[in-house]
């Protein structure tokens, strides 16, 4: 039996990021949980704040990924651009939607602010889009096809995003392990084929670093097989151990 | 007179970047100082360490962009497939180079280092490709074409990049002002796209964050005219002060 694992890929749509203005920490965030979910990230893109490549690039990765995550572009400014061009990219109007609309109210109205055309954008959504809702601020995220479009500030991100993942139809969780010692890369290269050869169905990958000043390794197996992780980490672990090396195993 | 402004993208290669085991740092550094030097980075993609990706990735993005910045995957172990991609991509065979070797041979040598085999899998190069000197461990870098290959670990990508930026042609520097303030951005929206609409060679972007558990807006004024970008930034302070708020200047 086989069971087809979904896959997802990330969009950041952000002109600060591509400056270099902000440090990103959603790709992180969602890779992180997505794969916990079993729903390994295989693609990340981050594009401008420019119509065309927005809309272009949804088109292209939409057939392509089990899910799509976009951020950024949906709030209330002049350069908040997503919304408009992920209607286009299905080829449906934006509209005004009017659980959006009370959904801002609430927010607003007992705050005195005045929900002015600029915040009723955030009210505006794709034809056919279900909205996404959002435990911090109100303004909601929203899901077309299998489009899903969070806003960009992290926290409200991750607000969204933790409301939603109950509903995403995972795969089996991704199993890690993982040893870690002092030993240098070219020392273990050549063993550490030989066990990835002899387990083919787990990705064994090799991290270097540096801890106190000194070189070190992170071999990590992954796999949905947790007994042939297992089995794997293992013998990375005593490879360590014939090297010479002291293994941390986690 | 037009300059054309050179442009690039970065290529993120790594599955501990996809699967949230690493949370990247590269994609910042090397868009603060592309930007910086007159080369604004205008997309980023992360993709696994799969060669066909790999392959199919470089040669879609290598007509678009003036350079082409990969990281990753130049290690000598079995998933450090950059190299042979790269290869791959331009069509040429994947060759020792003696130069590399010699390099090699100088920084392990003298710490009783073997040269062995997986090791050695850092001195080949696509043939024709040009080495770029690595301050830090020796083992170069190269550049075949418009395409850099860099590696993936921070310290070592950096030495190497910061030995190359010289080398780039790069255009008029982007000049970049902000204005910070408590103000919503629901607020600032509409007279921010006037002035957006005065000054149509600057790019303003609007951030929202939150500071002292209160939300705040960036207002972010660049572009290559400085004049312009100044005139526009006071423009964006007055229209704060106008709505009661405070600018913070920068």
């Amino acid at each position: 039996m086989t069971t087809l694992t979904p896959t997802a890929c990330i969009v950041i749509i952000g002109n600060e990021i591509l400056s270099g203005r902000t440090q990103d920490s959603n790709i992180n965030f969602l890779a992180t949980q997505l794969g916990g979910a079993g729903i390994p990230v295989r693609e990340v893109r981050v594009i401008p704040d420019v119509e065309e490549t927005i809309v272009a690039t949804i088109n292209e990765l939409r057939p392509k990924y089990t899910y799509i995550f976009t951020t950024g572009g949906i709030g209330p400014t002049h350069d908040d651009i997503t919304s408009q061009c992920i209607a286009k990219a299905f080829g449906v109007p934006l509209v005004l939607d009017p659980v959006a609309v009370d959904l801002l109210n609430a927010y607003y109205q007992p705050k005195g602010i005045e929900l002015n055309e600029a915040r009723l954008r955030m009210a505006h959504v794709p034809q056919g889009a279900r909205l996404l809702e959002n435990p911090v601020s109100n303004a909601p995220g929203f899901c077309i096809g299998n489009v899903y479009v969070l806003p960009g500030v992290p926290r409200i991100m991750q607000g969204i995003f933790n409301l939603l993942l109950p509903s995403l139809a995972g795969g089996p969780p991704v199993v890690m392990r993982s040893v870690t010692c002092f030993l240098g890369e070219g020392d273990l290269a050549r063993d550490l084929e030989a066990i990835q050869n002899r387990y083919p169905m787990i990705d064994i990958g090799s991290y270097p670093f540096q801890r106190d000043g000194r070189f070190a390794t992170q071999l990590v197996c992954k796999g949905i097989d947790a007994e042939a992780v297992n089995a794997a980490n293992n013998e990375v672990a005593e490879l360590v151990r014939k090297l010479g090396g002291v293994p941390e195993v986690a």
